[in-house]
């Protein structure tokens, strides 16, 4: 599907609410469970979140999903990453002979792993001269994302693999939210403080050469953004749509899907993010965006691994809430 | 096995060390792995931690129990908890028939759970007014904890119920390491801000009846422990002498097996605490013990939830390095 920017916001301005109902009948259910009111914590919340992202009482998961998203960008020729450019192609292979962190998560969980690159031989322009997309490449991109959903998920796990794209992530942040380019510049896969020093100023040359056109949202998109990016905010309105709650991985991913809430607020109220990163933007952004990490392990490899950990949190969520038996069918007497 | 506490002091003063070589092989193999070094972050150090524990390389994780000792406490006659000391039974009828969280949450994670209980029809002794536990008795159940590990298991998660036992953990946490009684209480199953000035009551009773009999831990252990408390520190000393790494649960089994570090320094090398529990006075605790958790979801329900939840980090951990191919094997270009 090619999307152009006015079918998103279209798409946006009529996102399906989540679903109260099957929230509200969880969180009874929880009450009646053998453990005292509240003692399993953050995995009810996550347990009525799911079935109102759902829209479906009992939640279940069945079929997991993850998907990660390659992309190539530009601003490489800056010097921004540690790592050359051709590494996410030979990533995306790597993920194809099952030898990267994701293959191995994937499996522990149960869940599918499919992998996308987008246009790995076309790298995105350069952000700091120019725009990083054209309109036509954004929308396909975007629809790209959109298609890439198998709608008979029952949750989705959304991450990136593309060297560069902490820095197009700063950049996304800092014109999304403000602030100044070194509050959302980090080592990223391991520059040292020269190199975010490069990396900083690179954002803040983005921000000069685009600036008021980073106002919009999904032009800024556009402009700093990547192709992978662009995807990834593409299958989570999919999601959303299709009613599958998304676990967002890291600094990337977020960044990237933040652009939707920017628009409309709500837009992300089916995600959650999976983890903090160790990029230090990250935990910046989710103060933005008013939403806590489920995990903090000083994880920063992308590639969906840290959503993938998480998403062992909300299988044992789902799993205690459908299968405890309740104080009455257990004959488990109740406190005060 | 009984085993008395002269008997519990020399084991702990010949511990097996834990095995460097294997953590350093884990950590030389982390490096080459298709990952920025250091990106998956506590994973790795988990990895490691998991081999010197276990004395191999690589680390395994094919058989993982989760061991629940249930005991029942005569301080309960104090009014200290929101249910009646008959839901102890009760929940182990729940763990027998699987309607308990743990049941769920050993299940996803694959753990083999058991479920032990001691002399439920003879509650400790109220140990404000009495030692919980004789000579005899402390020295049985902590001979039944050390006898119940199954030296098979590559991984054990340990944890309990007892209805009245955040009591005996708030006083045998404030014997080891000092403080006011009310810096260790809190609400345990929910109890209001009442119910917790009686509990911190009950604990400022039991720290002027005993005195100076509680400098000694095991001592203090006997005095104002649990049954099921002994028997977590008896499997946790159990399990470093068969090179099995154990995730502790929450505040209770915390303080249980913080018995055996207060005797000796580095008993409990081979424990990670599996998360924070929402019971105020486990941070205290886990700062003292120097350990950070790895999951912090405000959960406190006991019965080794909070760890089984965590198990699915380590299982992680373990997986990834196991199953990740090396940058030479993958062909993937180095980073600076």
């Amino acid at each position: 599907m090619i999307l152009n920017q006015d079918a998103i916001v279209r798409q946006l301005e009529n996102l399906p609410h989540l679903d109260t109902d099957s929230a509200k009948r969880t969180i009874a259910r929880e009450a009646n469970l053998t453990k005292p009111a509240g003692s399993l914590g953050r995995l009810e919340e996550l347990s009525s979140w799911c079935a109102a992202c759902q829209g479906r009482y009992p939640p279940r998961l069945e079929n997991m999903e993850i998907l990660v998203f390659a992309g190539n960008h530009g601003v490489t020729e800056q010097g921004v990453s540690a790592f050359p450019p051709t590494v996410t192609r030979q990533m995306v292979a790597n993920f194809a002979d099952g030898g990267a962190a994701i293959n191995q998560l994937a499996e522990i969980q149960g869940a599918k792993l499919s992998v996308i690159d987008l246009e790995l031989d076309r790298p995105t322009a350069n952000f700091t001269v120019a725009s990083a997309m054209s309109t036509e490449e954004l929308a396909s991109a975007f629809g790209t994302g959109y298609d890439a959903l198998n709608e008979e998920a029952d949750v989705l796990v959304v991450g990136e693999m593309g060297i560069g794209n902490t820095t197009s992530a700063a950049a996304l942040s800092c014109a999304l939210f403000g602030g100044r380019p070194a509050d959302w510049t980090g080592p990223g896969t391991g520059l040292d403080a020269a190199g975010v020093a490069v990396k900083t100023r690179a954002v803040a040359a983005a921000m000069k050469f685009h600036g008021k056109n980073l106002d919009n949202p999904l032009e800024a998109l556009k402009r700093v953004g990547g192709r992978e990016m662009a995807a990834m905010a593409g299958v989570v309105l999919s999601a959303r749509c299709s009613g599958i709650p998304v676990i967002l991985d890291g600094f990337v991913a977020t960044a990237a899907v933040a652009v939707l809430e920017r628009t409309v607020c709500g837009a992300l109220d089916h995600c959650v993010p999976g983890h903090l990163s160790s990029e230090p933007g990250h935990r910046l952004l989710l103060n933005k965006l008013g939403k806590e990490p489920l995990l903090d392990l000083g994880m920063g490899l992308g590639e969906a691994s840290g959503g993938a950990v998480a998403l062992g949190l909300l299988r044992c969520a789902v799993a205690a809430h459908n299968g405890m038996a309740t104080f009455e069918e257990a004959a488990v007497s109740r406190g005060n």
